[in-house]
């Protein structure tokens, strides 16, 4: 699966490449890690449907798919009420299912819609597939936030899961469903619990869907980073590639059916993502402030997780350190900024 | 709270009886543990507001309340769509949230039904919790459909959750969301997870709501007890009067805020159950017959608990033996069978 990452047109056409001509359905394909996806699947040779309702909120964002417009089918609708869904289902090979609500805050001050978009609009999905003869092979994103209070580290993916936010409950509540699906009905179902990632494509205009970001665009704009604490807690990052190398090969490796597993990053200090933007642009400054009130019951301390099972079952690991990741991070919104900020 | 549970009237006159005068909201109130627990509320002095969308299916049964009908408010609503409910909610003391669809094979059928009607209706309820300045204590009746399949035995609070049916996911998040409250919120909720329960005013029409109470209806009518498989699974029963002792201890001991407990009963043989209603109605005949093909993915084997934290929290044991309880259930049936059949 390197070589699919790094896959060229003579290695497309080969019998090693099973996204080649493939049918590929990807939900949220406007979105962060969706688009970035649906462009390597582009690449790859796969005739990709992304089904995303166009929310600025959840991250869609018509510039992410402009390099692949013309080449992708875009379904304007919400996943939960999609004409035809079963139809594409059935014609589809490989499901991505990315659509998410993937703030913490928001779905602390609307749990029900939370809900609904991380867990009950997805049933229909679900169900679709489940009835599908095709029988597609489904990929969801899950979320570190999951676990909420960590109690022991690195996180395993057996760690106790103790959602600190509602959003980890919703997000918890679908996985148990897909994995559900795969013991009753055998439904190719797997799950991959991310952490923080980052990079090209992801929401500029706010801090609520990753502080890497955030951070990033603070350095390009020549505005100082605020962190909140002393900045020592450790998180682990993971850059966009990484993420969408992750789901690739858990989609075409079926020992994962019926699995979850941690997409780990390289652990670090918050404080030392924000210096390792100093030197990458030099003259931003970093300032300390205390944590604020209605962050601290969602603050979970240090996290960062063992992904010795999806390494085990597919061979991934990440390969993108983090001062690499965030010069890519900085040069693609440095020209397209435009269209984020 | 054993002096509560045969509280006499001049006890209820004192103040050992926290539910003397108090306002207490019950959902699910028409339903087989919650109009028992109005019952005893009413009994103890309690105002009892009932908030029921009386489905049938869901075990609302008018007949059920007649006993206390001019003593309690009756609000005719599905507990996600109530008018007012902040205003119930800001007048309560104690609100038992017992609504529920507990059909696992209904939960299989209609999982985005059951999922509204488990966990995103319920939000409402929390959410008005939350906003209420008067902090009433919350009662969820989780259960051990929670866990799903079984590693070890007897089942503690912190055995693995792993729902083999989408009931089980609903219940669970819904739990999760109230142990969440509590943490973030200081909304001062507790779980208890209970098993099978049996007893008067449960639903008879059919086997899908328990079948022990299924099995007490094939006796009462001279009808064979089919066993699945060789009944020799080992379950708990909890007889309705030991669940509404568990909610009453429950809702006025403040060290169990936050907490999930099991509702333990009394462990025996499903075939054992059979038996004993054979001694309690002499003649009745037990027929084995293979599993049925659509209860083998929910079939979770063996399953008892290990209720010491809620004993050690509260004080709390079962009293009624399985015998005992089937005995009452035949007698209450026997009588008011004609509202039940």
């Amino acid at each position: 699966m390197t070589e699919l990452a790094d896959a060229t047109a003579e290695e497309r056409s080969t019998q090693i490449n099973p996204f080649s001509d493939s049918r590929v359905l990807v939900t949220g394909g406007l979105g962060f890690i969706g688009s970035n996806l649906a462009m390597k699947l582009v690449e790859l040779g796969a005739r990709v449907t992304i089904v995303d309702s166009g929310n600025p909120k959840g991250g869609a964002n018509d510039y992410n798919i402009v390099p692949i417009r013309d080449r992708i089918t875009l379904i304007d609708a919400d996943i939960g009420n999609c004409d035809n869904l079963s139809g594409i289902v059935n014609e589809s090979q490989f499901i991505f299912d990315l659509a998410a609500q993937v703030s913490h805050l928001e779905s602390m001050a609307s749990p029900r819609l939370d809900l609904e978009m991380n867990c009950a609009a997805h049933l229909e999905l679900l169900e679709a597939i489940r009835k599908s003869a095709a029988n597609p092979k489904l990929v969801y994103t899950g979320s570190r936030v999951q676990y909420g209070r960590i109690t022991r580290l690195p996180v395993r993916e057996d760690h106790p899961i103790d959602p600190v936010d509602n959003n980890g409950i919703s997000k918890h509540a679908y996985e148990q469903y897909c994995l559900l699906y795969h013991r009753t009905y055998g439904v190719r179902a797997s799950s991959l619990r991310i952490t923080n990632t980052y990079g090209p494509r992801n929401v500029m205009r706010h801090a609520r869907q990753g502080f890497v970001n955030w951070f990033v665009r603070l350095a390009i704009d020549s505005q100082p980073i605020e962190i909140f604490g002393d900045g020592t807690q450790k998180r682990e990052y993971s850059y966009v590639d990484d993420v969408v190398d992750a789901c690739l090969r858990c989609a075409t490796i079926d020992n994962t059916n019926g699995n979850a597993y941690n997409v780990g990053g390289f652990p670090s200090s918050v404080l030392d993502v924000a210096k390792t933007l100093t030197e990458l642009k030099p003259g931003t400054k970093i300032i300390f402030r205390p944590f604020p009130e209605e962050r601290k019951p969602i603050e979970i301390g240090d996290y960062y997780s063992d992904y010795t099972r999806l390494s085990e079952s597919t061979g991934w690991k990440p390969t993108t350190p983090l001062k690499e990741g965030l010069r890519r991070t900085i040069e693609f919104y440095e020209t397209s900024k435009k269209h984020y900020w």
